[in-house]
């Protein structure tokens, strides 16, 4: 049974931790954050420390921090020598203090607060700098979930900028579509389902193939329709742009 | 028990037609195309006619052309005084010749050839210049679906808007994370979790609410090291936009 320590309280830590309690595979040692009251709906109070002099032995311990704390927070570990990942997509392994032996846990999903989620998809993508420890990682993913993937600080990097694609500017596009909704008293839940099954599309059809609109049809007597009716600067500046490259790309 | 004729075999017509075709309520009594090959899939030869003059008599007309082919279309039409549909989202009602009775009847939905669709969840916008009509429309549309909409024509204007931010910049949006994922040989399954929770998310969380990542955090330093990274034009040019566009409006 791997036995793990988990650094940190916020949202990936939170839904790490239930993962982790839920595993049969796994024994959450102990949990470690500045402010243990964040984490008393899960643990018991002896299961959380705010000191790092009292933290237990594991065979991994999992930073779970805001990206720009790693570097500090992974060299004030009171210990060396042993197996120290971060969770963060855009932090290099290198950033880790190397006192210790280093790796990455990256979980690659949007977490939400108040939303559970079914760990068992949540694509993990390991690195680490020692085979020997590469296969403890992937012990410890594969009792979490399906999917696991060895991807590089590099790749890494790449999926990152990928995931802000995909996700945040995803996302930005509904607020935008949520916008003219409201400035026309139209229902936003009337997108709803536009909006699901262009998701739906994309696990079988790639983007290029799924593509359509005026933009990709070249139909400039509509787009020049939407551009006269759209009086927001962002939403013009957007829309013409991404026809542009909807246009040149696809 | 309605009579409906079509006119058009495009992507919408055929989605169309099999919802006729399903529906206990709805006699489709004819379908008329420039090329009846197009619908033998799906109709009897009896039941298809490529000639203006062969039209029956029906309660409703449904022009399911292209866009720009709807005024010639509905001018052609050898009757006068009954009622005629276009399904375009981008197009006015009154595009329709006024010598019948006008209407619209939009179903808001990216239809693909090859993949079928549950047509009781797409949600259809309906218009009409007489309300006799609109009952009419209103009994065709609640015996094909349960989402039912009263949407004028400058609201269905604003509504096409809105479909092209949260369907076809979305899509393209998918299309940059897949660019971004070939290019760094990481198969772009990785992204379909995270692809599927952004979409899920926002059945339950407003835009405003869902929005996470570098931009709303005012994350610059993690912004400095993604516009690094990305050596394309456009999608420099995308992400520099959508991020200020974030940081203004949410």
């Amino acid at each position: 049974m791997l036995q793990v320590v988990i650094i940190g309280s916020g949202n990936v830590a939170q839904h790490l931790i239930k993962a982790f309690l839920q595993s049969a595979h796994i024994q959450l040692v102990q949990a470690v954050a500045r402010h243990p009251e964040q984490l008393s709906h899960l643990l018991p109070a002896d299961q959380i420390t705010s000191s790092f002099i009292d933290i237990k032995q594991a065979d991994i311990y999992i930073l779970s921090v805001t990206d720009s704390a790693i570097a500090q927070v992974s060299a004030q570990l009171p210990f060396t020598g042993r197996l120290v990942v971060h969770t963060s997509g855009s932090t290099g392994i290198e950033v880790l203090d190397n006192k210790n032996r280093r790796g990455v846990f990256y979980p690659l999903q949007t977490f939400s607060k108040n939303k559970d989620l079914d760990f068992s998809t949540v694509p993990l993508c390991l690195e680490s700098e020692d085979v020997s420890d590469y296969t403890t990682l992937y012990t410890l993913a594969t009792a979490l979930s399906k999917s696991v993937y060895s991807i590089s600080s590099k790749q890494r990097r790449a999926l990152h900028v990928a995931a802000v694609f995909v996700n945040n500017f995803t996302n930005h596009m509904y607020f935008q579509g949520n916008k003219v909704c409201n400035e026309h008293n139209i229902p936003f839940e009337i997108l709803q389902p536009l909006i699901q099954e262009t998701a739906a599309k994309i696990k079988s059809l790639a983007p290029v193939q799924a593509q359509t609109g005026p933009a990709i049809r070249h139909d400039q007597q509509t787009i020049n329709r939407h551009l006269e009716f759209i009086t927001d600067r962002n939403q013009n500046a957007i829309y013409t742009l991404l026809t542009q490259s909807i246009q040149e790309t696809t």
